[in-house]
């Protein structure tokens, strides 16, 4: 469990934590790979969410498993992509969280993925929270502990037994 | 500055914080861009570092870079791959830390990179420490401290003068 303090500071810009779905790069689970391949090379990112017609989240889709359905055996052909939607290669829903968010879940999440999914109660994409804005928070927590909070040791069990039967 | 028992916990599997060199997988500045690829596409990860012959770090190249060396004006041509060289679209030599590692100016780093990459006082390529390794040690630092300590809130400098005015 995280304690309070910690808590108080690792949200205390709680508001900046989530980068909401209108500012993220997103595909249809519908999109050719052609398309796909265009937008993931733009963006810069290696991998981002898929949405279905309704706005739900489906899936995530990485440039790697984009680029793997150009190759033949042993030759590139990119003629390949435009035979192929986005559903055919994206990993189906993985884990999202719900707003509002429990950063412990999400801390315990980002140890393995660069970015957890947030979806509002019916599963609509909402946006995403990144390792890059969870490090600004921990940055933010591990820098002010200390100076907003006197933190002292507790004392071992056996330590307070031996003084009880010195005193 | 970050206090002395979140460090403490922070650097508490210290020994885990970096992969060696040794298990990372590098590509040199020589290699053509048709092996980048190949390598990129079957490690899954979207960047990686980038040594010269000694084994020094020189850069850091990413898959979306080697795609696009691929594209023409309209057309994707695979065949452009084997002209170009890594050192020919790598990024260079950004940012490295130095054993012992510093771990404010880590977790400073990786607000804006997946990796920082580690060398030793040659400018050898000793390893990488990610972001993976980092919210591993915060993760166990967040749950740890208020087990471990007590943290209490220090007394603003107004409250202490209206108390003393008190009494």
């Amino acid at each position: 469990m995280i304690g309070n303090a910690v808590q108080e500071l690792l949200l205390e810009n709680e508001e900046s934590l989530m980068i909401d779905g209108e500012n993220v790069a997103t595909l249809l689970d519908t999109h050719p790979l052609d398309h796909a391949l265009l937008v993931l090379t733009n963006i810069g990112y290696s991998k981002i969410p898929v949405l279905d017609s309704e706005g739900r989240y489906v899936g995530l889709i990485s440039l790697s498993a984009v680029v793997e359905a150009m190759f033949n055996t042993t030759d590139i052909e990119p003629g390949r992509l435009a035979d192929f939607k986005v559903a055919d290669v994206m990993e189906e829903c993985r884990t999202a969280v719900k707003l509002p968010v429990n950063i412990e879940k999400v801390l315990n999440l980002l140890v393995n993925d660069n970015f957890v999914v947030v979806t509002d109660g019916n599963d609509t994409f909402a946006g995403i929270i990144t390792r890059r804005e969870i490090l600004k928070a921990v940055n933010h927590t591990v820098h002010e502990l200390e100076t907003r909070y006197h933190v002292t040791e507790k004392t071992p069990v056996v330590k307070v037994k031996q003084a009880q039967k010195i005193s």
